[in-house]
């Protein structure tokens, strides 16, 4: 029995084009970017313009006075980290603004900042797992350094209003940070309509390379290093670029540029299938974040009096790879912080699991994670009945 | 005229064989290591079998009650940062002892320290480019944190006192780390009988992909993570590990180690040819380092009364790629900190360019670079005296 792939929110399969394009990179005897020499320029401007054309592909301006920037970092927890921390540097007495549903690369880093004195505050989460962009007024003052608001969430999918918290913290000249890690490669992300300074997005999540991931950052917008020792993007994030990286990540965000919406259609169609068919035969099922805009491929699923572990691990007997919820929080058995900031009955939160899709998702792999889904719950639903 | 390329020390060229082992592992369908499903855990199984290969590879212990522990990173870059920054974590009124001749990733790393109270105190260096480490009794107090000494020099090549410097610090219950990125690949490197407690090793050093690095610990010995929100590596580096990546660090390793003996002498007659024929050539020629045991591959040479700009610039036009000192201060027109330390006179240092080979370099390379070094050197030196 193939094992049905649903868990692409921790990571998404590699395009062969990306495989293609790396090794080609790997064989075309690039050079370290940074070295003086003709090899050396000659590298550095493949890298150049690799880099323009992801900023490109994300919305920013690559031309002009005032140029975006895109920094290239290891991965989307190193750009979330290098927002947080370099954005909030040498801030005393300051605050930051987050939401309680974003990342742990983001949550936990304004904890550490939080010991050395940093104040967070929390921007509330409605029950459909919206983010209140209204209540930032009475959160925003003076002190405030940055507000980080992620775009799509990657537990529940559901989409932020990012826009509306741009616009207002950027009239009271705040600084704005959008972790868009879940939603590039499954909505349009446009940094510059997005309105705000900095934004992560991570490669490996649009089926591109691991280990590689940028961080977008409005021309005037420049994070203290958290690494030392090199000239190399001057000087925000030293150390050796890797070409072949570069070029697989502006493969993949190529590759899905050029059919966004055919892609977010179809994956769409496919999750809500998959939503629809179990309902119909789970009258208790729940989908968390069901009334609010969400992420194409994302369904956060609930069936309340089971548990969420019991239910991945039978599903994955079963059959389907899926998750309880981020896999950097893996090693953890805590419930979902974001479904406890959503408010959710706690049957609902412990009976949640996350599936998510991708472009390679199909019709027969839904039908027959439908088929597999309903056996493991009507047997769990057996064994706590018997 | 193709460019002889003589600046491995900036970066090394792809083995054939390492590309394909990225790219079949970018075939492979690996997920998420850190996912529970099976696809998950078969993924974790290949990459923990790398990190177990690498780390014996290293002369590290993988069995027993105390196998050491690697980490990988992002780069060298990385690599050190983590060990000078995490091993000296929460030191008040603390102490690091250094030469002033390591990589800039910890020189300028320790600066950044010392801008918040870590005091830095500095091994001397003799003129032929060795740490002094009979030296280290005067330095090393109760506030000692942590030693940190490079195995082979990135300018010069010089081979370090590092077994000495650890046996010594060791007995102080003082912490030794050792950047070995430009060593690796070159010479035998071994954790164990190095004596040391973390050890740097990039791949892109030796002919492996950039993007990945490992930072190699004993068992008991636990840097403060500078990254947050992930339970990847023990919590010590958070964020996705790559496969493909360390399969690729991995093969490169493997290369290396089977051929160490052979590929370590043939470097090195082809780097003392090179020497030789350029020392009967030009009398005035001074080989910085060479009075010490050096790295089989790196030539540091001057010309004294020359400047090592023009030089370098000028050897590129004709076809030879080398440098000035590290690519990562390749923005910096500073003179070489390393040949200061050293205490040689000005011209020396002015004059002075890096030669370094690889596993790639042929007799043939060697002989026309020769005959082209001897060219610009006659020709900039008509060019002074007209």
């Amino acid at each position: 029995m193939e094992q049905i792939y649903l868990d692409n929110n921790a990571t998404t399969k590699m395009l062969p084009e990306v495989a293609e394009a790396i090794y080609e990179a790997h064989r075309a005897g690039h050079v370290n970017p940074a070295s003086q020499h003709q090899s050396g320029q000659r590298t550095r401007r493949v890298l150049e313009d690799a880099r323009e054309r992801i900023t490109k592909l994300l919305g920013g301006e690559t031309t002009g006075m005032k140029p975006d920037r895109l920094v290239l970092t290891s991965g989307g927890t190193e750009s979330n980290n290098l927002a947080i921390r370099g954005l909030t540097a040498d801030a005393r007495e300051a605050n930051i603004v987050l939401s309680p549903i974003e990342h742990p690369s983001i949550l936990e880093t304004a904890e550490k900042l939080a010991q050395a004195g940093l104040e967070i505050r929390r921007l509330p989460v409605n029950h459909a797992g919206v983010i209140q962009a209204d209540r930032l007024a009475d959160l925003i003052d003076e002190r405030t350094r940055l507000v980080s608001v992620m775009l799509g969430n990657h537990e529940t999918g559901v989409i932020q209003p990012v826009e509306q918290i741009s616009r207002f913290a950027r009239e009271q000249r705040v600084l704005v940070h959008c972790d868009a890690v879940q939603a590039a490669g499954k909505i349009p992300v446009n940094f510059r309509t997005l309105g705000v300074d900095a934004l992560s997005v991570s490669a490996h999540k649009l089926h591109g390379p691991v280990g590689i991931a940028g961080l977008l950052l409005r021309h005037d917008v420049t994070p203290a290093p958290m690494l030392s020792g090199g000239f190399q993007q001057q000087g925000v994030r030293p150390g050796t670029e890797s070409v072949p990286l570069a070029l697989g990540f502006l493969k993949a965000l190529e590759l899905w540029a050029e059919q966004s919406l055919q892609l977010e259609g179809q994956m769409r169609t496919l999750r809500d299938t998959l939503e629809a068919r179990l309902r119909s035969e789970i009258p208790s099922l729940v989908v968390n974040g069901e009334a609010a805009n969400r992420l194409p491929h994302t369904a956060n699923i609930s069936f309340p009096g089971l548990n969420r572990q019991a239910i991945v691990m039978a599903l994955d007997m079963a059959g389907i790879a899926c998750s309880t919820g981020s896999a950097c929080a893996s090693g953890s058995s805590e419930p979902s912080p974001v479904l406890i900031a959503m408010g959710l009955p706690e049957p609902v939160i412990e009976g949640s699991i996350r599936i998510s899709l991708s472009r390679f998702t199909t019709a027969t792999d839904i039908e027959l994670a439908t088929q597999r889904i309903l056996r493991v719950y009507n047997a769990l639903r057996r064994d706590q009945e018997a």
